[in-house]
This record gives C-alpha cells, sequence and structure tokens, in this order.
C-alpha cells in the first residue's frame, strides 16, 4: 500500500514526492551499496570511498528504513548484530539509478567501466533483471566489479 | 566532451557524480519545469506549486548553467529579458525524471494521473521520443497535463 513518508507533502508531483524521500547527496550512494556492493552492515557503509559522516549515515538509515526502502535484520552469524537489506520498494529504485550512472557516464568524467556501462546501455533489462535476481538471491553474490 | 563540474569529486563513481550535480530537493524540480510544463522563466519557476525560495532557485539555476545542463537565452519578443532553456545535456535527464516519477506512482501517495502513468510505463520510449521532440521543437507546445 502508499505509504506517505511525510504528512504534507509540498506537492503532489510525483517527482517531487520522489526528491522529498531521495533528494540530497547521500541516500542513493547507501542504496547503491546494498544493491551492487553487497554491503550490509554499518561499518561497510561507513567505509565507502565517498567519505560520508558518521552521523549523516546514521540519519540516512533512519529515513530510508522510515520510508519502507530498507529494512533491518539480525545478522545470521551473530544475532546482535544488525544488517541492512533493501525491500521490494527499494530495490524497485535500480531504473534510478541505471538511469543517472549513464548520465553520468555520458557528460562527466567519471571512473566507470567502459565495459559496464555498454551492458547497461545495449542490455539494460538484462542488467535490470540480474540486480534483481542478487537481490532475491539474498545479495549473497555483489557485483564487486560494478561501479568503481 | 565531459566537463567536470567540481574540481575535486568525492569518488569516481558516474552514481556519486551525478549525485554531486543533482542531488538535492530542487534542482530536478526545475528540470521538470523546462521538460514538462515548457516553463522559461525565473518567475514561472518560482511560481511552481513546491514555493521554491527565491535565493535557493537563484542558486540552483546558476549551478545547473554552470554544470551546462541549462542555458541563458534572450527572449524573443524582449531581448532585455532572460530565458532558461535545457541544453542536450538537460534534456537527456528525461530517463531519470521518468523513473522516478514512476517509483513514486507505484510506492507513494501522488497526484500522477493514472493515464500518463500507463504511458510512461507501457510506451517508454515513445514517451521519452516525445519529451525529446517538444524540446527540440523550442519547448513551444509543454504537456502541462503531464505532472500534476
Amino acid at each position: 500500500m502508499p505509504a506517505q513518508s511525510k504528512p504534507t507533502p509540498r506537492s503532489g508531483c510525483p517527482l517531487s514526492v520522489s526528491l522529498e524521500i531521495l533528494g540530497d547527496r547521500w541516500s542513493l550512494l547507501i542504496i547503491r551499496d546494498l544493491m551492487i556492493r553487497g554491503f550490509r552492515t554499518y561499518k561497510e557503509f561507513l567505509g565507502s570511498d565517498e567519505g560520508i559522516a558518521t552521523n549523516i549515515l546514521a540519519d540516512r538509515l533512519q529515513k530510508l528504513e522510515a520510508c519502507g526502502i530498507i529494512t533491518l535484520q539480525p545478522d545470521p552469524t551473530d544475532r546482535r548484530k544488525v544488517n541492512y537489506r533493501l525491500t521490494k520498494k527499494g530495490i524497485d529504485l535500480a531504473p534510478v539509478l541505471t538511469e543517472l550512472v549513464l548520465w553520468a557516464a555520458r557528460y562527466e568524467d567519471t571512473g566507470a567501466p567502459p565495459a559496464l556501462i555498454r551492458k547497461m546501455q545495449k542490455n539494460r533489462e538484462q542488467f535490470l533483471a540480474e540486480v534483481r535476481q542478487r537481490w532475491r538471491d539474498g545479495g549473497s553474490s555483489p557485483n564487486k566489479e560494478a561501479l568503481s
């Protein structure tokens, strides 16, 4: 069921609603780490190249959970620890990430692997199907070469 | 040619590079107003439902121009006035906007017109082709029903 993440959205425009949830410099990077890199823990997110600050990371994780984009699960090997996982709503952001990646690879200097960009362009649906399959498999086979 | 919008990007990841340019609550709304609503002037952007503050609007327009996403043109009817227009780099954000709209329409309460959402889902390429055609025509026939 649709859930309203804020009591008074600034408008009913679906783009505006998306940006009220995702419109910052960090949220989609956390989603990338879960989706593509197979990261699951706070410590792993904190270690990403972009150098997210611990208070921002904690804030964004809380917000993403409140919006139903990620869930917390006990670690299977140590149930005192918490792992993060994308929900269906979270993995369904894969097309958004894909388009942002393709746009930057086209117009900016990036470290995007050319072979991956070609695959995302020419076999977009296959790329997205593989992302979803990894998610269904529990994210146990991360595509570590995916995004540098 | 690729242009570096910042001298020291926080990483080479193309998603991160995109978010350093677009990762805020407002930039993509201005791009929506140019792309879908046929808005061209500062005053029109300021009047959008989301109520952008004038200092934020001025800042974002300057940033979008510096990144090569929009250009300034003299108004054809009054050359003392300035109009804004998307560049090729700007119109190529149409797939990003489309995916953000589809995601919110699927998971959040929005005012998205169901007929438009169905078209974006089922005839994605046709929808994008029409957006690009309006842009090539100078944005003179805005799709005002497109996003409520």
